[in-house]
C-alpha cells in the first residue's frame, strides 16, 4: 500500500476551480498542491489557508511535483488552447462542453498527450459526462428506442450572459425549465416527437438600468436567435436586491430518458431514466472532475497514454476502492 | 470494415435464453448461431425458424464457430459450475446475481478464462449490472453521501417460488413494492435512515388448492424468515384464471438514488437517481447481456483475457458505434 496521495493542481480559480478545491477536501486519496492563475496570485484567496497560488505561466517548473492538473477555464477560448498545451507535460482533466467541437479538441489533446507520454480525460462533468454515459449504456441495452435529454430547472450561464449583453440590462439570470407535460409524456413510454419548443421554456430575471426601455429589452430577449427565439420565454424585471437575494445560487439538473421496446414483436416497453437535482452546478461538476483526476492518475500508472473521455475509461478507475473491493461491496 | 457478424450462442433456453434471442434480433452486428440445451433439443422451439438447437454436452465441437456464449441458466446451481467450465474454451457472458458469492464466482471464471486465453463478463444485467454502475459513478462523484437501492414494483421469482413450496399452494406471484413515502424522503435529499421494513412491502397473489387452510398459508407466508418476516406483507387469494389473466407478465424496475453534499461546509445538496420501469425483466436483462457479449468480443480482440465485470470494461465496448462516432454523437 502506498501512503502517498495523488497530487492535484487547479489551473484557473473561478466557480469550477473553487468547486474542485472543495471536492478535493472530501477525498482522502488526493490533495490540492497548487493553484495556478492568470491573475495576480496575491489576489486569489483559496479556502485552504496553506494552498499556494502561482502564476499560470510558471507551471512548467512544477512538472515533477504534480500528478494531475485539472483545467478550470472556459470552453469558448481557454480550454481549446490550454488543454493540448498542458497535455504535453502533465496529466490533465477538463470539462470542455462545446459538444460540436469535441472531436477536434480530442484530437489536439490526444496528439500532445501521446507525444508527452501523458494521460488526459476531456469533457468530463455531467453533460458532457455522466449524461453521455447514460445515453451510451441505455442505447446499448435498448437499441430499439428514443433518447431524450432534458435540462433544468437550472441556471444557464450562457443565456444569462447573452441577456447581460443587451443595451440597458444591468444584470440577469436565466433559468432553463423542462416542460412538465413533455417529461410526463416521455416517462409514460410513449416516445413522443418533441420540438425544441415542446421540451423547455426559458425564464429570465432581469435587472434593467434606470430609465431603460423595458419593452424593447423584453422584445430583444424573446427574439434573440438560437438563445430564445425557438422557446417560450418569460421575462421578469426585478431589482438588483431581489436578484442577489433570490437568484444568487447556481442550481441545475436534468434527465436523460430512454424509452424503448423489446420482444420479437416489440411488445414490451421499458423506460430508463437518469436524473440529477443539483444545488450547485459547479460543485457537482467539480466532483466528477476530481473523480476523473483519479482515473487519469491510474491511466498513467497503467501506461494508458493519450486522450480519453468517460466513454473509454473503465468505471472502476473513477472510484477510490480497488476492483476487488468494488466487486464485493458495490456490484 | 468487416462485414462478418459476431456469432453468439445461447446456453439454456428459458426466459433469459428467449430474451437473448429477441435482443439479438435487434442488433445488426450480431447473430444467434446456435442454442444449447440440457433438454431434448427437439423439444425446444426457438422463435427463429432456422436457429439450430444442440445438446449442451456437445458444445465443445462448436469451438471454432462461436465467438461468444451467453449463459442463461440460474445463479443457484447452474452458473457457478457452467461459467468457469465454458470460460476455458469460449468467451462467455453471464448474469450471475447472488451478490454475496460474486467474488468467488469471479475468481473461478478468471482462472479458467486466463488459462484458455478467453474473455468473460460475469454478473451482467441490471442488478447486478447497470444499478451497480450507478452506485459506483454516483459515489465517485459525490463521496459525501448515502446510496439507496429500491426494487420494484416488480415480480420476484425467488419469493414467488418460496410461496409455491408451502403446503396447499398451487401457484403464486409475489410483487416487491417500494414504499412511496420512503422514496419521497430519499428524493427530497434528506438522507433518511431506513430499515428493511421502511423501504419495501410485499404483495402476494396466491392460488390455493381446494380445501386448503387459507389462514395457515397466510401465516406461513408472513412468518417466513428472510423472505417475508421483515416486511409488511399482504396476501391475496385468487383463482388460477385470475393469476393467468392479471399476473402472467414479469414486470420489474427500481431506483438507485444517491443523496450527497458538496461545498467546504457541506452546504449544497445533490440527488442523483437512476431508475428503470420494465415491462419484462428477462427481456431487459437480456438486452444488457447482449451488449455485454459485444464487449466481450472486443475484449478478446484486444487481448484483454480473463474475467471482468461491468466495472472493469470501458463503456464504449458495449455500444455498436466506434469510439469516434460515440464522441461525435453521444458525448
Amino acid at each position: 500500500m502506498k501512503n502517498t496521495k495523488i497530487k492535484v493542481a487547479v489551473y484557473g480559480y473561478g466557480n469550477i476551480g473553487r468547486g474542485v478545491e472543495a471536492a478535493l477536501s472530501k477525498c482522502d486519496d488526493m490533495e490540492l498542491v497548487a493553484i495556478f492563475t492568470r491573475r495576480e496570485p496575491s489576489k486569489i484567496k483559496p479556502n485552504g489557508k496553506n494552498v499556494p497560488v502561482f502564476r499560470a505561466q510558471d507551471i512548467l517548473s512544477f512538472k515533477d511535483r504534480i500528478d494531475v492538473v485539472i483545467l478550470c477555464g472556459g470552453s469558448a477560448t481557454d480550454l481549446p488552447v490550454q488543454t493540448p498545451e498542458l497535455a504535453l507535460d502533465f496529466c490533465v482533466v477538463d470539462s470542455f462542453d462545446t459538444h460540436a467541437r469535441i472531436p477536434e479538441h480530442f484530437e489536439h489533446t490526444d496528439i500532445a498527450a501521446r507525444r508527452g507520454h501523458r494521460s488526459a480525460i476531456i469533457s468530463s462533468g455531467w453533460d458532457p459526462g455522466l449524461f453521455s454515459l447514460m445515453r451510451l449504456y441505455s442505447e446499448a441495452a435498448l437499441p430499439c428506442g428514443t433518447s431524450y435529454t432534458f435540462w433544468g430547472k437550472g441556471v444557464s450561464q450562457g443565456h444569462s450572459d447573452a441577456i447581460r449583453r443587451i443595451d440597458g440590462v444591468k444584470d440577469a439570470r436565466q433559468y432553463t425549465v423542462p416542460v412538465p407535460e413533455a417529461l410526463d409524456a416521455v416517462r409514460s413510454g410513449n416516445a413522443p416527437e418533441l420540438s425544441v419548443r415542446d421540451k423547455h421554456t426559458r425564464e429570465c430575471y432581469v435587472v434593467a438600468q434606470e430609465g431603460a426601455d423595458l419593452e424593447r429589452i423584453e422584445r430583444e430577449i424573446k427574439e434573440m436567435p438560437n438563445y430564445f427565439a425557438d422557446y417560450n420565454t418569460t421575462v421578469y424585471f426585478i431589482s438588483q436586491e431581489e436578484l442577489l437575494r433570490d437568484h444568487s445560487k447556481l442550481p441545475h439538473g436534468g434527465s436523460v430518458i430512454r424509452s424503448g421496446k423489446s420482444g420479437f414483436d416489440n411488445e414490451n416497453s421499458h423506460v430508463v431514466e437518469f436524473s440529477l437535482k443539483l444545488d450547485s452546478n459547479p460543485e457537482f461538476t467539480s466532483g466528477v472532475l476530481v473523480a476523473s483526476a483519479r482515473a487519469v492518475y491510474r491511466m498513467k500508472e497503467n501506461e494508458m497514454y493519450g486522450c480519453k473521455t468517460l466513454f473509454d475509461v473503465p468505471p472502476s478507475y473513477f472510484h477510490p476502492m480497488t476492483p476487488e473491493e468494488l466487486r464485493a461491496k458495490l456490484l
